[in-house]
């Protein structure tokens, strides 16, 4: 089947291709190369490992979660890529979710001071948000993504067909992100979304592939303008500040990024209006019902509620200090136009 | 006393600060920035600390040697930035050798993707060489400097009254990238090594002064016209294939750097001749000649007597095959001349 195709006019261009059942694809293009090495998580690799046909590349397996994006796990896969004798002209396949793509990125970057890394995301998160920009990084003991480099990936291949095993709560994450991707958007993506809010949530291929693309598509013009974010990319990180805060504060892998992301949005909301920033009186309304049906969270008290997570203002307040975006809160005036605000304190 | 100043021209240009007793206009420097750290070893630090004038900046301490160029040090590095609460305005001051601003280049790579490095380097190795041109490095279990970035410094402060603490050995392996630089950059540069070996042996600092300027004027010339080392940079890496495989084949700390990379610029010559690529039928003896009024070793053999290591014909064939610069020969043709030639197997 025919995939879709994306270019992302970075430093360095490259090509998102989207379609089912495509992900093979990638190995094609790996084997351009003098050598080629795989990274998976056990999750990933035992559900979805055969679709890849990596043939006899050598597969390095980490751990699901979290946990994985650590210097241990970084120079156990960088040990691995040495093993195996890649060099310079090699090329590393990330293949699996946020965490494997972070490492993978990261290994890449690293190793021999910078190898292809070519991104095959498998879950909903990555497929619209982490696979494209180049952000890579391991997790700190004070917080996560505080090591790590801008390493823009040589191609991106996503299949939304590897979407159907992902469970609810990874997918609700994923949804998430989609939604503040909406709304940076403007009107019609995120209209699409309410029209088909069901069917999203019930992954009907077709319509995630409009969807998936139309994210891609405006993460790759953000992305283009500001490849290193020093400014114009900082809007991305709408319902991060208070959102990573939010994952901090609970303990993190504990509250999926991407719900925490469409909290933080929500708040955000609230203050833009409460700053005067808000044009657009009815959008908090409208991001909530949306919410709502796509199951995610409607504010902070329903994410309490359902997580158990205390979630104290003590807490957030701690927690958003630690933030390498600083406190610069990024606040929507209406669909497809936020403005970043430095915070008070 | 006031300082001369070298422009490195690269994507990001900086300055290269060259003098004596001005270590501390690092630190001027790095207060301009929302907060500093400075970097160093044990030896350095308690030899020469004082000199830096680091005020409250936190400092984080390394075990001297090249064992510190591991992830377990650049992880802790880290962590000691992120718990000082560095943001991305923040600046690192690495203040040692080779190692430290290594690892300190790779670790203000790396947090928060990147923040600016101060080098300060203490070794005549460092001085003239590996703190110019923004290679950053730790090493993995299968060789060194697998892993790394290219990370420009925002300014160098390169103070010669440092180098009068240095052990002997270390002296004369930055001797050996000395000679290096000077059969690189031409006549001039290499017939005022001859001139003045002894002073240079001596470490007659105005001299010193002289001859670390060159190669830093010789190296920031390279590194602007291939930053990443894409071409015309690898002209630097002459005496590197062997004197990599010399250093590894002996126990990576045993043979210093600059003193492998002599003998390995040695036998460039002698390959050279073999190729039909020499022009100056001299230049070996000349190389040799100087190599010897410097301390160096003046061959393989001498090498191996001296140090006591075998570094048999095979075991340097099986350690070259790690490098991750590929079986590429940087052959002298002339003073001021190279070619690139790859290897035969």
């Amino acid at each position: 089947m025919s995939a879709r195709t994306v270019q992302v006019r970075t430093a360095a261009p490259y090509e998102l291709r989207l379609g089912r059942g495509i992900v093979h694809e990638s190995m094609r293009a790996a084997r351009e190369y003098s050598a080629a090495a795989v990274l998976s998580d056990d999750h990933v690799w035992k559900l979805h490992g055969d679709k890849l046909q990596a043939g006899d590349a050598r597969v390095v397996i980490v751990p699901q979660g979290e946990r994985s994006k650590s210097f241990e796990q970084l120079e156990r896969v960088l040990d691995a890529l040495a093993e195996v004798r890649l060099d310079r002209r090699s090329c590393l396949v990330a293949f699996g979710g946020g965490v494997v793509g972070d490492l993978g990125g990261l290994a890449s970057a690293l190793f021999m001071r910078g190898i292809d890394v070519l991104q095959c995301p498998t879950t909903l998160l990555a497929q619209v948000d982490s696979s494209v920009g180049g952000k890579t990084a391991v997790n700190l003991r004070s917080g996560k993504n505080l090591a790590g480099a801008f390493h823009q990936p040589a191609g991106v291949w996503i299949d939304v067909d590897l979407l159907t095993t992902l469970d609810d709560q990874d997918y609700a994450s994923g949804l998430g992100e989609v939604v503040k991707s909406a709304v940076l958007a403007g009107e019609a993506d995120f209209a699409r979304l309410e029209q088909h809010a069901e069917a999203l949530l019930r992954r009907d291929p077709d319509l995630l592939l409009d969807v998936v693309e139309a994210c891609v598509r405006q993460k790759a013009a953000v992305v283009e303008s500001d490849e290193r974010e020093a400014g114009p990319r900082r809007a991305l990180n709408l319902g991060h500040t208070l959102g990573h805060a939010i994952e901090r504060a609970a303990g993190y892998g504990r509250i999926p990024h991407g719900v925490a992301v469409a909290v933080g949005m929500l708040h955000a909301c609230v203050r833009s209006a409460h700053e005067g920033v808000l044009q657009d009186r009815d959008l908090p309304a409208r991001i909530r019902r949306l919410c709502a049906r796509l199951g995610l969270p409607t504010g902070l008290d329903e994410l309490r509620t359902r997580s158990g997570a205390a979630l104290s203002e003590a807490e957030l307040a701690d927690a958003m200090q630690f933030d390498k975006k600083g406190a610069l809160w990024i606040l929507p005036v209406r669909l497809g136009e936020v403005r970043a605000v430095a915070s008070k304190g």
